[in-house]
This record gives structure tokens, C-alpha cells and sequence, in this order.
């Protein structure tokens, strides 16, 4: 299978390289642990370069198509936000493109901007929006609900394939810092619990107002402490009374697609279940479809109507 | 005025001495920044022996009464909690003795623990219930709803003199980990902005569920990166919007006592009139009094019946 295209997922703790054939088949994965953060100098270039040198060697020069926070104002280069309605198009025409001398030409996708309009606040995506296309084609689908949970948890809803609006919950982020940065950190760990996390489910269907979240976090400080709730469910728990929180608010009986990995995955959907809410999980190559897609539709991938070489 | 007993108020990152007469009168407060963390081989008894040593050199071994944290089961010695509904004297009768040999008696107050049951959570409080003890005395009343804001905020209804139900808000604790161990700690810094306060306190009102709070979170990196938000404010807004929800969530049109130093009560004032809530400001001297209330009920408190000396 001849190669056409590189594609690259770089976020802040992550690097995820694809080689892709013309019709968009991986022809070969690739993902190293050094996300953006991890590039002390911010050589990105020499960095992607050694990633991709023996690809480049054996294919030539293909084009290099990244999502991310690569293309975030304090990534490698900042590729402009598009506005919402974005479908592949729109955010195809909003690539950035940049010279390098090792690299040749390599394309930036530009993040999603919401301005503040009636019932939604001014919010961004960054790399998200690639994944959603992916995840959109692959389905078939052109309208439904895309739920990307994580350190900042996204709900996007995309009308006749296009990200129409969307909701960031900080979900990852707040837990990490409850559980290792307040008196929760006490009587916390990381051990898994199922019971702990249905405990957690249940916590949150009895919130009882916008401020409930508040107290009920100490109450996990005193069940800890009673022995109501075993110490090594308490972070389970913790987790489960703020995905509950998030997916009471967000779900709304409303099926949805998870683009998330296995373990994100498990959690949402035991949470789902929980709220009888269907969701199905997206595939895990949807960042790569989705920068395939974004390259064909920005005409960088070289059509091969002639005959096989 | 002559002594008759050394009220402490002894917290994680406090401790507080008053010299009283058998009135309840101060005659002298004290202090120091060194609260039990910061007492590193736990040797309490030197620190508050130090602490104390020129008064009992003057007025002999008078009672010691201690309230706060020093009284759990990670302080110096534990006085386990009294239960719901509590008052002085069912307090009093809870106090926990320790004979030392520099100080003699040395006596702690219990703190107050609520159980499960209608409408309530678990709950548990300890140097609270000596502070509103106190504060209901100086009032003057029987009855009513006390604000203990901080890193965990208190709000504990009184009724006919007792400690009746009450719910902790993690406000205070939540406030500083998100400020500093998110994506939020970027944007964000100490500086005080009444405009920054005034839009946390908009967005609290405006939260639509139990879930909303993680979502509002991102809006302020949001906007502090779009400039729609001051950088310079955004700490304030954060604050705001915390204690907003707790507000909103708590106080429901219903008055209530502050138990506060100036700087929080300053924020819980202002967030208590934007929710059009009556909100006065107990006596500094709070803790001190509750500790004169409890000596006096436990018999502490030498009577004065005689000619005075």
C-alpha cells in the first residue's frame, strides 16, 4: 500500500503519528509518550523529524497533516480558531501551513471557537474537532451528540456535519486537583472500586442544586473517616460524583458517541448506563480519519485516478 | 480584674490565647501563627506551656480550656464528638481532660457530629460549635442560621439554643486547588477585583444544575484568554462564583450570623446582599466566649460568691 499522508495527534502530554494510505487505511501507528510539554527546547521540528525520518526515507516527502495543542498558541505554530457552524470544509480552508527545512510543508488544523450566543458561553477545542470528524465518518452519521471526556471533558453536538455547539466540563482537571490538593487527599488513592464509583453515581443523582457539589465533597471526608465508605473507594467515588454531575447535567436521555480510550470509556459508559442514557464508543482512530479527511478535503493527499503503480 | 481561665483555640494553622476572668471578660488575647502543623515533634504541651507560662506566673494554675482541632483524633488528644442536637451543656459534659505535668488539667472541647437522617448528610464539626456557643450569647438569641465561612464553610441552623443540623460547604479548600493545581492556575493570581467577585457571583446565579459548576469553571480560562475577563480578576470571579453557589445553594432568603474574620465576611456580605440575604457579623471574640460559656458550665470557673479580693 503506497503512503500519502503523515498524520500527528500532539497534545500537551501526547504524540501520536499515523501513516496513511490514499483511501485513508493506517498503514502503520505510531505514539511516543513526549507530549508538547515534554519538548524542554520547543524543537518541534527535530522532534517530529526523528519520529518520521525512517517514513519519509522509504515514502519521500509526504504531507504532514497535526492536530492539537501543536497548533495552540503556545505549541509550534498557532493556527487560528474557526468559528462554529465547523464542518470538514471550514476547518479544512482554516489549515495553517508552515516551511520547514527538514520537514518540507507541514499543515496545522486550526481549533473551534463558540462565541457567547443564547444558551452557550464562549468556549474552545483544540485537536477535539479533528477527532469529531473522524469519529463522524466512520459512523456514517452527519448528526448526534460526541462526547470526548478527559481533563476537559467536551460535549459537541454536530447538526447535518457540522459541530454546531459545545459544552466544557472540567471535569479531569477538577478531580485531579480535589484528590490530590485538598483534605480529600487524606483518605484518597488511586485504587479502582467499582462500588465506589456506583456510590459516587448515586451522590450525584441526589445533588440537589448548583452548589450541592460543595458539600457533598466533605461528605467523602467524613465517610472515609467513619469507616462509611472503605478508604480505598473514596477516589472512585469522587470520580463517580463528578462524571454523575457532568452527565446529569449534559445527557438529558440523549444518546451519545464516546471518543475516548478504555479506561475514560468504561467510566462514561458505566455512567451513561447509570443515567439510562445509550452511548456507543467511536473507534480509536478517529483523530487519524479525521486528519485524512481534513488533508482530502484541502486537496493534500494526490489523487490516483491513473492507473496502480 | 482577676484571671479565672485560659481560653485556647488551637487549629491547624492557628492558635489563639485569651486570658479571661471569672466574667467572661478578656483581659488579654494572644496570638501566634503556629498552629498544630507547625508543632513538628507534637510535643503540644511545650508549645502551649511557652505560650502561657508568664500568665500562670502571675495569676497560678488556672483552668485551660482548648477548642479547635487540637481536639481530634490527629491533635493532642481526642475528645470524640457530642451528637445532634447540642448545647452548652451537653457540650460541657462532653469535655475531655488531660493531666500534664507542666500544666496541670488541661481541658478539650468535643466537637459535634451529625448523623444520617432526613434531609441531613453526615457530618461532623469541631471548634464551630465553641465559636457559636459564643456567638449566640453575645446576640443574645436562641435561634438561627450561623455562617462559619473558610476552607470548610459551616452553615449550622440553632434552634431554642442547640446546634441542630448543619452542612459543610468545601468552599475555601476547593477555591485554592483550583486556582493552583488546574488549568486555571495560568490565567489566575491573588490580586482582589470587586468587579472579578461581582462576575462570579453573575455566574452563579445564572448555573442551571448540579453539573453546571464544572462547566462555568473553563469559561474563565476562556475568557481570561480572550480578554474577556481581566487576568487580574479572574481569581475573584473564581472566588465568587464558589461562594455564589454555596449562597445560592444555603441561604434561601433566610438571615444569617457571620462568624468570620473581616476579609471573608467582607466576601460573604457582599454575596449575601447580591442574593438579597440579611447578613450580620458576629464579635471577633466568639471563640473566646464559648470557651468561658463551656469552662462555666462544667464547673471550671470558680463562683465568686464571696467579698471580691
Amino acid at each position: 500500500m503506497s503512503a500519502a499522508l503523515i498524520g500527528v495527534d500532539w497534545g500537551t502530554t501526547h504524540l501520536r503519528a499515523a501513516l496513511m494510505a490514499a483511501d485513508g487505511a493506517i498503514i502503520e501507528p505510531r505514539r511516543m509518550p513526549d507530549g508538547l510539554r515534554a519538548v524542554a527546547d520547543r524543537n518541534f521540528e527535530r522532534r517530529l523529524s526523528a519520529l518520521v525520518a525512517d517514513w519519509r526515507a522509504l515514502h519521500g516527502p509526504l504531507p504532514i497533516l497535526c492536530s492539537g495543542m501543536v497548533g495552540a498558541r503556545t505549541g509550534w505554530i498557532e493556527a487560528p480558531y474557526c468559528a462554529t457552524p465547523a464542518h470538514v470544509q471550514t476547518i479544512a480552508e482554516a489549515l495553517v501551513a508552515l516551511d520547514t527545512p527538514s520537514l518540507g510543508r507541514v499543515h496545522f488544523a486550526p481549533g473551534v471557537r463558540q462565541g457567547e450566543h443564547a444558551g452557550a458561553h464562549a468556549d474552545v477545542m483544540r485537536g477535539e474537532e479533528t477527532q469529531i470528524v473522524g469519529a463522524l465518518d466512520m459512523a456514517g452519521e452527519r448528526n448526534g451528540m460526541f462526547v470526548l471526556p478527559g481533563t476537559h471533558s467536551k460535549w459537541v453536538e454536530v447538526e447535518d456535519g457540522a459541530i454546531r455547539r459545545f459544552a466544557t466540563f472540567m471535569t479531569g482537571d477538577v478531580y485531579a486537583a480535589l484528590k490530590d490538593h485538598t483534605i480529600l487527599s487524606f483518605t484518597m488513592n488511586d485504587s479502582w472500586s467499582e462500588a465506589g464509583f456506583h456510590r459516587g453515581l448515586d451522590m450525584a443523582r441526589a445533588l440537589e442544586g448548583p452548589g450541592d457539589l460543595l458539600a457533598r465533597l466533605f461528605w467523602l471526608r467524613v465517610a472515609a473517616l467513619e469507616g462509611a465508605l472503605d478508604p480505598n473507594a473514596t477516589g472512585s467515588a469522587l470520580s463517580g460524583l463528578l462524571i454523575g454531575a457532568e452527565m446529569r447535567q449534559m445527557a438529558q436521555g440523549r444518546a451519545f458517541t464516546l471518543v475516548a480510550g478504555d479506561a475514560l470509556a468504561q467510566r462514561y459508559r458505566q455512567a451513561a448506563k447509570y443515567f439510562d442514557v445509550e452511548a456507543r464508543v467511536a473507534p480509536p482512530t478517529s483523530a487519524a480519519r479525521g486528519q485524512w479527511l481534513l488533508a482530502r478535503a484541502a486537496g493534500l493527499i494526490a489523487r490516483r485516478d491513473g492507473p496502480k503503480s
